[in-house]
């Protein structure tokens, strides 16, 4: 009976990896860097080679080892991916290729679903098996999981939260090219977008803590939120409003037991939970409105945890 | 091996039957009243007897039926369901009295999540394995079909697709208890809405061929906007935007291969689909932006499909 398994997140600049127990155990976890040169070619060999260097290190034999979950930054369906930008890959068969090298079984998920899968396992999510996660960094990610498994979409496109179309006054391109996405005013760069709105909008007498010539972020403006800054007030409500009405949108076709709230913004904590809390009970259908709102425990380990679960599927 | 299944579809004043072939073939459909006096006590041993008639009158044997699937007006959850409105009933285990009476495996499922069953399996959606079914009537209804099975959701509520909140200007309450819903612009009665406010708003210089006099419904409007009335090209384009906005925020989450569009309103056929089409693909997300959106095919009997479907999974 296997006893081990792997996880590996592959990001554009770092592999992060992880040595689990089958229970979940973290054992061990360490990097390598990501070798995007020559179209990636170079990416799952050298993962290959850690997981085989981890093993003899620790005199691991085939037959412990129940496999390698990958998680990978782009649309994966049925462990296969067209593209990832962010490692120079074209079409890629990374259960072949990985396989190939290890003789591991391996399963490849979407990088946000699979950290999405990571909360449901040991995360803020734990023991429940219907989940949404919400990744609110740079952009909006995240994850759907129906009766545990991760909801990987025909087009390799679930759990896309970031792209509600969700303002039509924006007519500046979201990173996916259409105007007016969630990700555009609920990211850490979509909170700056709404300071900045609201400083110009401001009269000019009134008076706030954040400094518009000093670099402002998600922090900041959370900080200025927590001293009861009048500016910084609206800007979290405006904030809040569009994410909590588009997750209670979401949660009536899917359902969740519970809603995390992860990434950098989620540095925020209960000031974070409590506004989106207040805009989705405001919406949300009656049987999901109660529905808990937690922020998310596993940080950035997230992805290595949910591709170590991939794979005991 | 089991040769037949029955489909059953409770409604408020109906119970529609079916007895099919396990390949789906339709064999038989029938009706019989649906007693809600009694808190409803009647209906399902109704069901049992109807279906233990029919087998009698055929000859059937316990071994050759699959089983019974049977939907129901009410949010269900592993075959139970804790209340439903227009049956009169309270909490109700739908599985344990029916396969009491009949002897027969049970499967329940709510009525809307099980005719996106019927649709995937013979209908608009035949052939695929994730499926967004809408269902545009009195209220705007639907099911998420993932990787071939119903997302029943936490609470019963998976596919409440009419739920959103779209409108913040709406301030009477829609079915839900919420206002702003979807289904207050987007179902019959909400394009009625719609017409009733461009007709207030409207320049009174401008004609239009929608009689404010006489009943108005969605073949009224539609029939208009056919005839390239002004005032109806303006209804059915905030219709279509409410609409297709929506189901592309959908779309980024559970990404389905095609979408279905069902109920009344979808006898308005292509120009039905054009709108809602033209609005998706305006802020769909880029992998999900040429998803195919198609007309239901099997209309009231979707139910009995879906449901006979349901039980042999």
């Amino acid at each position: 009976m296997a006893k081990y398994c792997f996880g590996i997140d592959i990001g554009g600049t770092t592999v992060k990896c992880g040595l689990f127990e089958t229970d979940g155990t973290l054992l061990e976890k360490w990097e390598i860097p990501t070798r995007t040169e020559d179209s990636g070619s170079n990416i799952l060999p050298d993962v290959g080679k850690t997981i085989q260097e981890k093993m003899k290190e620790r005199g691991m034999k085939k037959s412990e080892v129940a496999g390698v979950g990958v998680g990978v930054p782009g649309p994966v369906r049925n462990n296969k991916l067209p593209y990832a930008v962010n490692l120079h890959w074209g079409e890629m068969d990374i259960a072949e290729i990985l396989g190939g090298i290890t003789g591991l079984k391996i399963k490849a998920g979407n990088d946000a679903n699979v950290a999405a899968l990571g909360e449901m396992w040991k995360g803020g999510a734990e023991g429940k098996q219907n989940v949404m996660v919400v990744t609110l960094g740079t952009g909006v990610g995240g994850g759907i999981i129906v009766d545990g498994h991760i909801v990987e979409g025909a087009h390799g496109a679930g759990g896309e939260i970031g792209h509600a179309h969700v303002e039509d006054a924006i007519t500046d391109p979201c990173g996916c090219g259409n105007c007016g996405c969630l990700e555009q005013v609920a990211s850490a760069t979509g909170i700056v977008r709404l300071t900045r709105e609201e400083l110009k909008k401001k009269d000019s007498a009134e008076t706030t803590i954040i400094n518009p010539d000093a670099p402002i972020d998600a922090k900041v403006v959370f900080d200025a939120y927590k001293a009861d800054d009048a500016v910084a007030t609206r800007i979290v409500n405006r904030f809040g409003k569009y994410l909590g009405t588009t997750l209670a949108a979401y949660s009536a076709v899917v359902d969740p037991e519970v809603i995390v709230l992860g990434g950098g913004v989620s540095k925020a904590g209960d000031a974070l939970v409590d506004i989106v809390s207040r805009y989705y009970r405001a919406v949300a259908f009656p049987a999901c409105v109660e529905t808990p709102i937690v922020l998310a425990k596993l940080g950035n380990d997230a992805g290595i945890y949910g591709s170590a679960r991939l794979v005991l599927d």
